[in-house]
């Protein structure tokens, strides 16, 4: 058994020391592979072309978060991502920060400081912003928990609704329930084919008028001219973005000149490579003895 | 016994029907009061100048947290400050919201915004952005409980250093241990004779280099000068406050084109007209029952 890994030299060199500690084979790089059938595991952000070529191959780990990224697998190759304590961390503290300037007129306060004006706005306490959250996942899960510990009002909505703690989970069927009570709209979904493009105008339509959008799913999920429009119309009254269509945002897109919309720059997490190979070792382990694989992907639903 | 009621118009009519509700006589203005005996409460945010006249009051309630803009009442005058669990949430919410701002370094992203600039920069996991808290009351203690579930590791400053669940609180000795472990610094301290001007460019030279400042005291807790030093040779790397001084703030003053400070309108916390009058109540009631007086102030401490 050995991991090949592909991705940058910095990143290598933790894995390395992960690895040869823990007496476990990796190699580096394609160019490094003299037996392309001692290769079961694949650690990359993209896989290469040629996948066939490791016949014995068990798993490709994606070494973020998420998977769409990743084009279909041959039959029989499994699909895991990275599950580390680190990215669900930050990006919780990055929604709970947006959601925070959000339900705060951080945007109109900044906008104000352009002018040099002083000027205080009635605010609400959490307890009158009802947040809605996206994807009940690992994330959702995080953010929802820090978020209700904060006084607001949060539900979930998730392809099944499973419940979670003491927050009222929508399910598939219960969307337009789960817009409708959304004053604060903050996306953790996974990019699939169900997922892309979901935030559109039509979407916005069903929020209360006036509501906010956090994003920090995929770009993909986003209708960007939709977003325009609703935040140029008071649909949407202000937005938080992660993430965006295209990146890197040109320099005189109109998306960094719109005062009630703040885009950070893919920023929300990044993966400690500490924590990314250690659970790359929990793969190979995994794999090994035939034990569940930490952070499966189930490849039909596509997460 | 009689509440003389001192403040907007707005706010009296919320006040008028709550004592009308609960049976309590209350006068709006002094033009109001024909005979000054009866006066037994006075709720104001200041005092009117002759309060000698009112020769049976027993309280002065200041219709704010804070108690600084009262001058020294005359002997025998109690002096209480607003308890209500609103005020203590919404300055809770934005500390959480100036830390992780400043934590995730938005004042960076929102300059890079400016410019149209998509770049981003490594981040470090809350873990490791020990966050130190001066004033561990009401507010200061909800913050820290907050900001530790985020996962910063917390600890406090107080006169007294009474310790505060699972949070470190150092004592006034203990100041400069405290400053030195203190990568975000946060105010949330009454202003008295012993903290006014606390935050100043001694001080500054005690925290780790870069550290960051959140102010959500007063501002006359803070030297606006040594900020200002502080943040151009980068001994402080960013700050965010509430308050400043002069409030307002004139639209030509530095402070608005400093791109490493963010400043608020005052904006942390307001009273909620009705958590006030349900406060005021209780302690008219405190007092003709002989009971402690919920937000009693210790004269001699300032706070
Ligand atoms: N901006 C960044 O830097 C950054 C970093 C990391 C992650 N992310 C984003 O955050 C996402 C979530 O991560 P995670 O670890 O929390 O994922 P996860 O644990 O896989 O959870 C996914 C959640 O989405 C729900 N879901 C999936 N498809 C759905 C659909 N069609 N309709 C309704 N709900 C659906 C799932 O529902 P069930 O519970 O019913 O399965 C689940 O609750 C990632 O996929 C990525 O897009 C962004
Ligand atoms: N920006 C806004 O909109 C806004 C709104 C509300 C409040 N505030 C500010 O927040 C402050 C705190 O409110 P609070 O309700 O939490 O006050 P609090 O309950 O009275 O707590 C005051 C804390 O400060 C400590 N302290 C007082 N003097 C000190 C000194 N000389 N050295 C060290 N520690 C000292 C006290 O120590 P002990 O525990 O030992 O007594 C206590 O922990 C207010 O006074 C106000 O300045 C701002």
């Amino acid at each position: 058994m050995a991991l090949l890994f592909l991705s940058t030299a910095e990143r290598a060199a933790v894995w390395r020391s992960v690895f040869a500690d823990a007496g476990e084979e990796m190699l580096v790089g394609e160019e490094a592979v003299s037996d392309p059938s001692r290769i079961t595991h694949v650690a990359c952000w993209q896989p290469p072309g040629d996948l066939a070529r490791y016949r014995n191959l068990k798993v490709v780990l994606s070494i973020g978060a998420g998977v769409d990224q990743i084009p279909r697998l041959p039959d029989g190759v499994a699909l895991a991502r990275t599950i580390a304590p680190g990215i669900e961390d930050m990006v919780r503290a990055w929604v709970v920060m947006a959601t925070l300037m959000l339900h705060r007129d951080m945007p109109r306060y900044l906008e104000q400081s352009r002018h040099g004006l002083w000027q205080a706005h009635p605010a609400r306490p959490a307890g009158m912003r009802r947040v809605g959250i996206m994807g009940m996942g690992r994330i959702g899960r995080l953010a929802a928990q820090s978020l209700a510990q904060l006084g607001f009002p949060v539900a979930g909505w998730s392809r099944s609704g499973t419940p979670v703690d003491s927050v009222d989970v929508y399910d598939e069927a219960g969307l337009g329930d789960f817009l409708a009570r959304s004053d604060i709209l903050v996306c953790l979904l996974p990019l699939t084919d169900e997922t892309r493009g979901l935030l559109d105008a039509k979407l916005f339509a069903q929020l209360p008028k006036g509501a906010c959008l956090v994003h920090a799913g995929r770009a993909a999920h986003l209708d960007m001219a939709a977003l325009r429009m609703g935040l140029t119309s008071g649909r949407l009254c202000t937005a938080m973005l992660d993430v965006a269509d295209p990146e890197p945002l040109p320099a005189d897109h109109w998306a960094w000149r719109k005062p009630n919309l703040i885009v950070t720059p893919h920023v929300a997490s990044h993966t400690d490579p500490h924590e990314g190979a250690r659970h790359a070792l929990e793969v190979v382990r995994a794999s090994r003895a035939g034990d569940p694989i930490p952070g499966l992907v189930d490849q039909s639903r596509g997460y």
